[in-house]
């Protein structure tokens, strides 16, 4: 279970969603209560949660926001099944819409919409059905939780097989933020580095800023601090330099998307480290929930590549940084491709040197969600 | 001879000398008028001029500076010889410490010095002393323009010989600013770009924004747009992805220092990009002047990294993008081998795939300033 550092990253207190404004980090730590789904729309949009899996939750709740609040306003009779269903089924319309590219987020609200009407074709009076739909947001939060400790317990072994240099911490380079605040508690590609800092093991992390839009500075660096974790900040450009001087032990980012044949398709900036990484022999993990895996994308080449606005580059929080007569080319992501990853770490187990047939084998597998161990590794 | 848009970074005009703000730019392009040696001081410091041998004009005229006006206060003489020489000197001691790391910098100021004693022991009087301190500036300024050219013929082939995929012009990427506005004017490793362009060969440049001063977006495509040539900004975790894409033929940077063997200091983020080109089957061309040519430096291991004040990456232009209780980590440059270099592109020729055999060979040629034609390479 998660310890006293642990993050809230998303949670339901008293009928409100609440969740970490990560747009004021890391200059405002400030949690803020979600009461409607148009309010944890506007959430979702303008990146005040973000993280696939983080966003997953935050969306499931909101479609049980679209219930309201059960003490309906003075002289009306609180809503019927065939009321309330209808919210909720608006609700998670409205979410799933919300944000294009992250799948966790339409897979939640599906989620949530048949739950509600598995609960209304059941007959259930109004306030069962109020309990059973935000049972099905705590159940999806639940099992969140619990594929962030798988990940945590496959990645383990691979941190503590690193020895650092003579008297030194384990160095983890990671890049953007797949941590906890990405997720709802244990993190994705940091999973494995809290679970060694919990069990003993001195490990430091060199977090790369990611630019343009800093998510490795203002989130990574945050969070690992704030669970008393050493994290160094470099700028992206550091990454190389830093694996020469030999301070990186070993890789490990996350993904938004695995390609059938291993392929990852991850923030931009990932597919650098990874060519970096085998140049300098430096093992490159790839962390990833089993909701990442699309066996019906075959390769890298087949990911399509979303372009952002030219003004993350061209102005850094209002400062203007690039000459008006200059393009620029802003790719969000980047595909690594599956002969550059060492393993690929997933809630189903670990796959070493992943190929279409090693992924094949792991799509295949049913998802432990309660398992004690790890699976074991393809 | 430069062209219509060729870049006055420091020009002598009407007893003062004239910067770029660099500062100020991409927002604003201004000039100031610089006339003490302490206003020169202060301008090189906060790095309203920046680039080794823009310093090194920069310093030359700031030192000329100090000879004051030759119309003295009413009621005053025209200061003898003795005073003027005392002026130049202290105002050449004054600038040679200004920065601490500009070879250049020592070099020009102490330059001026030689050149203003040197005058003294003639025994010319005032006036003649006077022209001859500021004929010195010029000609160390003339020597600047002539070296770039010499850069822009030796590096010019090398664009010339990449062809672009079909119907597109050749991608140069680059990195950090070792252009026109680090240079008295032709530029550094942009100018066989320069050149090209002027020669009506198609060519783009993919420029690294260059975390934490962001020279690559903010200088480096200010000067390239400015002068017509087609460029796009990238953050410095893009370039992989750019390569992958087939959008880059080739990547010229500069140096800041190159050691006896060969191996090359410049910009942090530099290596990263070598080691990407490689990896990529791209060629990686330093081009650099000679006097960036350290011979006593035996390897890169001997080159004394910089860390920069990690200010510089916690706060962008004052938005705090870090958490306190993260560290971070600032070294300004890194080391690329020589073995991952192409060529070095230099005024005295052209070393391809350098070692220490043919950098001694380099070294041993006399500097061949006003040499129609390429030294032949090496």
């Amino acid at each position: 279970m998660p310890g006293h550092d642990f993050l809230p990253t998303v949670a339901w207190r008293s009928g409100a969603a609440w969740i970490i404004d990560q747009t004021l980090l890391p200059a405002v730590f400030r949690r803020v209560a979600i009461r409607t789904p148009e309010a944890m729309r506007a959430a979702i949009r303008r990146l005040a949660v973000r993280g696939a899996p983080a966003i997953g939750c935050a969306a499931a709740y909101g479609a049980a926001l679209g219930l309201g609040r059960p003490s309906p306003a003075r002289g009306r009779a609180e809503p019927g099944v065939r009321v309330l269903l209808g919210r909720v089924l608006r609700a998670a319309d409205l979410l799933a819409a919300s944000r294009p590219t992250a799948v966790n987020l339409s897979w939640a609200c599906g989620r949530m919409a048949s739950a509600a009407r598995r609960l209304a074709g059941e007959g259930v009076p109004p306030g069962a059905f109020r309990r059973g739909v935000l049972a099905e947001a705590r159940a999806i939060h639940a099992e969140d939780l619990a594929m962030g400790a798988r990940l945590a317990r496959a990645g383990l072994p691979l941190v503590r097989a690193r020895r650092g240099a003579a008297g030194r911490a384990v160095g983890v380079l990671t890049h953007c933020n797949a941590g906890r605040l990405a997720s709802s508690g244990h993190g994705l590609a940091l999973a494995p580095v809290y679970a060694a800092h919990a069990a003993g093991r001195p490990v430091e992390v060199w977090a790369g800023e990611t630019r343009p839009l800093c998510q490795g500075s203002r989130l990574t660096a945050w969070e690992l601090a704030r669970a008393g974790v050493k994290v160094t900040v470099l700028c992206d450009g550091m990454a190389a330099q830093a694996m020469r001087a030999g301070s990186v032990d070993l890789v490990m980012v996350g993904a938004d998307r695995v390609a059938a044949n291993g392929d990852v398709a991850n923030k931009v900036g990932t597919y650098g480290l990874a060519v970096l990484a085998r140049h300098h022999g430096i093992p490159f993990y790839v962390v990833a929930p089993s909701s990442t895996l699309d066996p019906s994308c075959p390769d890298g080449a087949a990911i399509p590549i979303e372009r952002r606005d030219g003004g993350e580059i061209r102005g850094f929080f209002g400062r203007v940084t690039v000459a008006a007569g200059a393009a620029v080319d802003n790719p969000a992501f980047d595909v690594t491709p599956a002969g550059l990853v060492t393993a690929l770490v997933t809630d189903r187990g670990v796959v070493r040197r992943p190929d279409r047939a090693k992924m094949a084998r792991l799509a295949g597998r049913r998802f432990p969600v309660d398992a004690p161990a790890p699976a074991p590794t393809i």
